[in-house]
C-alpha cells in the first residue's frame, strides 16, 4: 500500500495532536487510571482469594494449613515473576482447639438443661473433658468485678456481657470499646478466685455464632478456660441469670498450647529502580483462626498485597523504590511475624520509606487511616482530589495496622486501608468468614485504592521538598 | 427529705451549668445524634424487611403479593399511629411469567444441546409452548445491528452481549451505559424482522443467575419474545458462537400481558405542625420483581422511608411540614405509581416541598444524589459538616428517584438515597434479591441518613432567606 505525501502529512498532524492531547491529561491522574482499569478488569486478587479460602481454609499459627498458606503464597508470588520472593522464619504459638467445645445451662428453673454457643478464646488453656461447672456472675466491666471481690467471685465463671456500642459509626471504635473483656478479662477474673470466664462475642450481629479471637493472660495469675458465647445465648444466658439463682452453667473446651513452631513471613518484592535500598511495604497476615477460611481477616488482607505488586508489574510501572508484599505470620494470636520483620529491617539496615496494612476486611474502601508524620500528612492530603474519584474520602489520622505497628520505632510512616466497617463485626473471627461472603468488586477496589496509594508515595514522595518531583 | 439551703444552691448551681453546658451543643448536631441512636438501637426497619421478604416476597405490579404488601403497610404504618394512612387508587399492569423458562442450545458442534439459564423480561410477551428455535446473531450495540440489516437478521434471535463496564467506579454508571439493550433491544431488533432476542444479564457479577427488568415494546413494531441470559452462559453462548454457524437457539417463554388491576399507592403521613400543606415526601417502590424477594430493590427504599417515620415520632420530632412515607405502586414495569401520586398532588394543590427517593438498596449509605435548584444545593451543602461525622460524603448533583421524577414539573427538589453502589448491580433483578443478602447496620444507617436530612429540610429549610431560620 501507498501512501500519498498529503495522507502522510495528515498522519503526521493527528500524531502531534495526539501527543499534545495527551499531555493535557496529568500523568498521575492517567497512571491511577490505569491501576483501577487493570485491577478492576484483569485483577487475580478474588480468584486468589478463593484459592485460599477453598482450598486451604482456615490456618492458626503453626497448623499445618498455614504451612500450606506459606508455600501457596511464596509459589503465587514466583509465578507472577517478582524480583525476589523469600520467607522470613518467626517462630510462633501453636495453639490448637482440639475437639468442638460443649457448653450447657444446668439446672434452670425455666430451661432445665440448654446447651449453649460457645468457642474457646485463642491462647486459653482447655478445661479438659472433666470441664468447668460452676455458678455464673455476671458484669458488664472490670469496676463491677473489682465491687464484687472475691468473696463473690471465687469458684465462679464470670460471664462478661457488655455489647458492642451500636451507636458507634465506625464498629472498630465499637470493637475497641468491647475489647478488654475478651483480650484481659479472664485473667482479671482469674484475679479473684473465678474458673472460668465467659465473654460475650465481640460482635455486632444478634445469632447464634460465637466469634472468637485471643485472650492474653497475665504473667503471674492462674490461666483460667475462656470461651466466647454468641450474642443470643449471651442475651438468654442474661435472661436467665435474672431470676434463676440456683443456675449453674457447665463447659468444656480441649484447646492446648503446644510448642513453638518455625513459621514464615513471605515476601514478594519488586525492586527499585532509583532507591533499591528504600523500601514501601504492602501488608496482611497470613494466619487466620480456624472457625472458617479468614476470608475477610485476613485473606483479602493478603490477596490485597499479591495484588498490588501484581497491578504494578502488569500496568508497567517501575517503582523509583522497592515495593514489598509481606505476609505476615501469626498477627491473630502473638504478632510474632510484625515483630521479626521490623527486627530484621533494623538488622538489615533496610530503610523503610511507607508501611500500608490491609487487614479490615476485603469492603469497598472508604480511604486511609495515618499513623505518620505532619509533613506526610499533608502531602498525601494534597492527592484527596486525584483519589476521591474513586470514593476514596478519608484521610484521617489514626492507626494503621498491628502487623506493622512494630515499624514505628524505625520512624516509617504508616498507613491503613480502611474499608467500610459496617459488615466486618458480624462475622469476625466465626465461622462465617468464609470466601462466600466477600463482594469480587469490593475486594478488587481495596487493591486499586492501595496500588495508587503506593504508586503516589513512590513517584511523588511523602516530602515535598525532598528528592524525586 | 429536708435540704439545707446550702444543698439547694449546689444544685440550681448544677443546674445551670448543665443548662449552659447544653447551650455549647450545636442543638442541630444533637437531633442527627438523637436520629442516628433511635435508629441503631431501636430501628425496626431490618424486621419489617424481613417480614416483607419472608412472609410475602417477590410482589409483581398486579400479583396477590403486591396486594398482600400493599396491606401489610397501611397496617404497619397504622400500627406506628402516625397522623394519616390512606391509599390511593393506580391501575397497574399486570404482567405474569407463568411457568419457568427454557432455553437451550441445539445442534452445537461442541456440545450438542446444552440448557442455558435465562429468563423473561419484564412486559415481553412468551413465545408459548410452540417456543422459538432459530439462528443467534450476537451484536455488541445497534449500529452492528443497523450493518447487519435485515438481510442478515430476519428470522433470526438476536442475542445483546454488550458486558457492563467494570471499569465504572458507581455500577449505576455502568448499568446506565448496558441498558438500552435490555429496554430497546427487542424492539430494535424486530425492526428488522428478527423473531427473539436473547440480553445478557445486567450484572456486574459472572455467575449462572439471569436478570430480568422490563423492556418497552415500541408501538408500531411487532413485540418479539425476549429474555435475559445469565452472564456465564451469555460467555458460553459467545464462545459457541466464534466457530459454530450451524447452531441454533431455542427458548420458551409463557408470559402474557393480562389486563390491568388496581392496585395503590401507600402514604403515611406525620402532619406538619407549621405548614401542614407543605410537604416533604420520603419513598420506595413496594413493587418488586418475582424472581426472588425484591429485598434490596425495593425493600430497603419501603422500610427505610416507613422507618424515617417512626423516628422521628420516637424522638419526639415534630415537624413543621406534613412528612410523607409514600410507597409507590409499579415502579419495574410502567411508574403508574409514581405518575399517579403527582397528578394527585397537583389536582389536589399539594405544595410538594422536598422529596427523597430510596431505590439503590439497602447498603451504606455514602450520600445523596440531587435533582435540586441552586439554592437548595447551596442549602444542603452546608450541612456537610454536620452530615459528615456519619460517613456521609457525597452530595452531588445528579439523578434522584424513578418514582419521584414525576414530581419534578412541579418544581419540587428532588434527591435520591446514594448508598455504596458496589454490590447492587450483582443480584438486582435476579433470584439472589432476598433478605439474607441485607446487613441490618447498613440498612439502618440509610435510614438514618434519610431521617437526618428530612429533619434539616424541615427545621432549616431549603432556602436561605426564606422563613425559618
Amino acid at each position: 500500500m501507498k501512501h500519498s505525501p498529503f495522507v502522510l502529512l495528515i498522519a503526521i498532524l493527528c500524531c502531534v495532536e495526539s501527543v499534545l492531547a495527551q499531555k493535557k491529561v496529568d500523568p498521575e491522574q492517567q497512571m491511577i487510571r490505569s491501576i483501577y482499569d487493570e485491577t478492576l478488569t484483569q485483577g487475580e486478587a478474588y480468584e486468589n482469594l478463593r484459592y485460599l479460602c477453598k482450598n486451604i481454609g482456615g490456618r492458626v499459627a503453626g497448623s499445618p494449613q498455614n504451612a500450606a498458606a506459606v508455600e501457596w503464597a511464596r509459589q503465587l508470588m514466583e509465578s507472577y515473576g517478582f524480583d525476589k520472593v523469600f520467607l522470613q522464619e518467626v517462630m510462633v504459638p501453636h495453639w490448637v482447639r482440639g475437639q468442638k467445645e460443649i457448653a450447657r445451662v444446668v439446672n434452670s428453673k425455666k430451661l432445665g438443661t440448654q446447651e449453649l454457643n460457645i468457642t474457646a478464646l485463642g491462647n486459653a488453656v482447655g478445661t479438659g473433658p472433666e470441664g468447668v461447672l460452676a455458678e455464673v456472675v455476671e458484669v458488664q466491666n472490670f469496676e463491677q468485678l473489682a465491687e464484687l471481690g472475691r468473696e463473690q467471685l471465687e469458684g465462679k465463671i464470670v460471664f462478661y456481657n457488655r455489647p458492642m456500642d451500636q451507636t458507634q459509626i465506625q464498629t472498630g471504635t465499637a470493637y475497641g470499646m468491647a475489647g478488654n473483656q475478651r483480650r484481659s478479662g479472664p485473667s482479671e477474673a482469674a484475679k479473684y478466685g473465678a474458673v472460668g470466664a465467659i465473654v460475650r462475642s465481640l460482635s455486632t450481629d444478634f445469632d447464634d455464632y460465637p466469634h472468637t479471637g485471643s485472650t492474653v493472660y497475665t504473667f503471674n495469675l492462674p490461666k483460667i478456660p475462656a470461651v466466647a458465647i454468641s450474642t443470643n445465648d449471651a442475651d438468654l444466658l442474661s435472661h436467665l441469670l435474672k431470676d434463676d439463682t440456683e443456675l449453674k452453667l457447665y463447659f468444656e473446651t480441649h484447646c492446648q498450647i503446644l510448642d513453638d513452631v518455625m513459621s514464615y513471613n513471605v515476601v514478594g518484592e519488586i525492586t527499585g529502580s532509583e532507591y533499591p535500598e528504600e523500601y514501601i511495604v504492602v501488608g496482611g497476615h497470613l494466619d487466620s483462626w480456624d472457625l472458617a477460611e479468614g476470608a475477610h481477616d485476613d485473606g483479602a488482607g493478603v490477596v490485597h498485597s499479591i495484588e498490588v505488586l501484581r497491578t504494578l508489574q502488569a500496568i508497567g510501572y517501575q517503582p523509583k523504590r522497592s515495593v514489598r508484599a509481606v505476609l505476615f505470620a501469626n498477627e491473630e494470636n502473638g504478632l510474632a511475624g510484625g515483630k521479626k520483620y521490623a527486627e530484621l529491617a533494623e538488622e538489615n539496615k533496610e530503610k523503610h520509606y511507607a508501611a500500608i496494612e490491609s487487614d479490615a476486611g476485603g469492603f469497598t474502601p472508604r480511604g486511609f487511616s495515618m499513623d505518620v508524620s505532619d509533613e506526610a500528612y499533608e502531602r498525601i492530603q494534597s492527592w484527596k482530589p486525584l483519589l476521591m474519584p474513586y470514593d476514596l474520602h478519608k484521610f484521617d489520622k489514626g492507626g494503621s495496622g498491628a502487623d506493622i505497628s512494630a515499624l514505628k520505632p524505625q520512624g516509617v510512616e504508616l498507613i491503613g486501608l480502611r474499608p467500610d466497617s459496617q459488615r466486618y463485626f458480624d462475622m469476625h473471627h466465626s465461622a462465617q468468614d468464609v470466601f462466600e461472603i466477600v463482594d469480587r468488586r469490593e475486594l478488587l477496589l481495596g487493591a486499586a485504592a492501595m496500588s495508587s496509594l503506593v504508586y503516589l508515595i513512590d513517584s511523588q514522595g511523602l516530602y515535598p521538598k525532598q528528592r524525586g518531583k
